[in-house]
């Protein structure tokens, strides 16, 4: 008997989840089994309060420009359901006479489905539950990795590449804190942006090495004797030996003195570390870039090899509700070099768990990324990347 | 009688800039009245301490890649020459037989080729020396716009777009800080973002106006009212009715907490607004970004027009100087709706003086941009813009 599907948007927008609702609603559309075709407005927010819309009433012409366009179409929100929010999504679900539900979210997304999938089993209500991965952080366990990264870690890239250019123009130190709060694959992309022998980052600092000011300041002394300049990336994640956030250090610290200054969409860890370099280490020329939100959401920067992931992961959603599975959540495997296809995983596999970098994707003491993590990544970012040359430079004899 | 040509690059770097130098170079190559083409390194600087290249042992090819690169290949420098620096600069073009000096840079770099100009005349030495425009924060003087400026506003366009999609998927209030300390030019550019009857930026705070931080909580609350959200483009150059910087105030303040924190390439404006939205008018969700760097040098966001017209500038130098004009600044005249012509005018009129925003293209209170400056801006962007559509939402009726 045909039933109708439901899908909704959780957690951060990305460049490309669009894409994956885009697929799953034109796939959708090409099998009778599926009668209607509903979005709920800012996920399981807009879910429990029937704020729903018709997907089946926007044309094609229309659904493809919002796959090409940033954020989450749906709107989106932070809300983490408990088993009574869950059972309220359910209800809505049946009521609606849903026997499709997919969640594109990251892990607490997938945490939600699997609550709700567990509530229609309870209830022996007929309920196909899925989750579709995104995540600019790269960081849902069972995936090679995530829609929504490589388009991220194109930003990031292309914004080292350029402020590398520029810190040649005008030398000193520049530091950029970058996304991610336990996992560093997106601070690590930065180590692409390294053109030529001597392009920066010539520093790496993410969330899977204990993080110490000092050492810090040695090493970027270092490179700064050695090239007069020096390029950093840091992950707004990087914490000390006892896991204690340096970003939330230092909220506390401005709390006392400003009022409430939060944290994420701030420029604290970028003011505090160059500020620190400028007094300890007496380097003039020092910025703090923070790379905020544009680096999931800038219109225009996108991987075309990302784009067509996060559409098919849609339809293979579609595929896998068609084929008869119940629950579970799609994950992206990498087969050969380069190709991908797509699994069926157990909800629990994904659910509230968080994938960090492998050891073998960081160098040996820590502070950048490997030959290793840059071959995993190249292959994900689409198009050739812009040109950054120099010019070679043939020196004129000095005269008179 | 052949003469050489030096060129060398001034100020913060653009993503066009090298658009300029190359321009110069190939066309030089064409006319055998220059006999060789010589770059002085990081500006001034470079000059100075003889630190030349050969810019005619420079293939095509490679030229080609070092003008699509963005910042200055040669380097740039801070440095404002004073009278004795700018004949340290004449006494090495004369050392070198230079008879064509071409420095590429804003308002300062063409005060520096107006004292260089006046020195070679008082030595009686034939120098043809030429201010080639560039500058993101287009306040140059008798151009209607600058090479640069076109693309850092396509970033702040495209970065605002991403932006407002990203805040329609979770709603608050964003704000961003965005580059020109005297002109509002780059921080008007936002308003371009505009694509939707109630897309952001919805507030636009600029130089030109005296900021007032009762009447902008004011003005937010009223947006956030209304839209349930609230985006804020605010330029770094804010300042009070009696002239002092909103930035330069809050520097001070920071001074006494942190030490020696320094405003540029820093997110304490940012904070500081922030923070004043969440903890005065009581809005949960506040995020501020500061482009900062990315915003002049970003690899990939680029203006096709832009790129021409820099390109174009540099090899207009070359014709004005072997049309026999030995000093004066290229200028862009805009000539019917759209197209461009190059003029040569007075070093004068351009050195060291600054062009702000014409009244006519800011709204009557003085918090946006008008329909007049977006006229004005559009041409300019290039290619189009990417897409950031919404879903049409036809509502679903509830059920139950």
């Amino acid at each position: 008997m045909a039933s109708k599907l439901l899908i909704a948007q959780g957690g951060g927008p990305t460049a490309v989840i669009n894409q994956s609702l885009v697929g799953a609603v034109l796939e959708a559309q090409r099998h009778p089994a599926i009668s209607a075709i509903y979005g709920a407005r800012h996920g399981v927010q807009g879910l429990v309060k029937q704020d729903l819309i018709d997907l089946g009433r926007e044309t094609r012409t229309h659904l493809e420009q919002v796959a090409q366009s940033p954020a989450a179409a749906l709107g989106s929100t932070r809300d983490k359901p408990d088993q009574a929010y869950c059972q309220a999504i359910f209800k809505v679900l049946q009521t609606h006479g849903i026997g499709y539900f997919f969640y594109i979210g990251g892990n607490d997304s997938a945490d939600t489905v699997r609550i709700v999938s567990e509530a229609a089993q309870q209830a022996g209500y007929p309920l196909c539950a899925l989750h579709i991965p995104k995540t600019i952080d790269n960081d849902l366990m069972e995936n090679d990795h995530t829609p929504g990264y490589p388009s991220a870690a194109r930003f990031v890239i292309q914004a080292f590449m350029g402020a590398d250019q520029d810190n040649l123009a005008l030398k000193g130190v520049y530091l950029a804190v970058i996304m991610g709060r336990n996992a560093g694959f997106l601070t690590a992309a930065a180590g692409l942006a390294q053109r030529h022998p001597e392009s920066g980052p010539h520093l790496v600092y993410l969330p899977e090495r204990p993080f110490e000011v000092d050492r810090f300041l040695g090493e970027v002394d270092e490179v700064y004797r050695r090239l007069g300049r020096c390029m950093i990336a840091v992950s707004e994640g990087v914490r000390s030996a006892d896991g204690q956030l340096l970003a939330s250090t230092l909220m506390g610290d401005e709390r006392d003195a400003h009022g409430n200054l939060q944290l994420s969409g701030s420029g604290a860890l970028a003011d505090y570390l160059s500020n620190t370099v400028k007094t300890r280490l007496g380097v003039k020329r020092v910025r703090g870039d923070t790379f905020g939100y544009l680096q999931r959401s800038f219109a225009g920067c996108v991987s075309s090899t990302d784009q067509r992931e996060a559409r098919e992961a849609g339809e293979q959603a579609v595929q896998f509700a068609l084929a008869g599975h119940t629950a579970g959540s799609i994950a992206l495997r990498r087969t050969g070099d380069y190709a991908v296809d797509y699994a069926l995983v157990p909800l629990e596999a994904v659910a509230a768990r968080t994938r960090l970098m492998p050891d073998e994707y960081l160098n040996a003491v820590g502070n950048h990324v490997s030959p290793e993590f840059k071959a995993y990544l190249r292959p994900l970012l689409g198009e050739a990347l812009p040109d950054c040359a120099r010019l070679r430079g043939i020196p004129v004899a000095p005269a008179g």
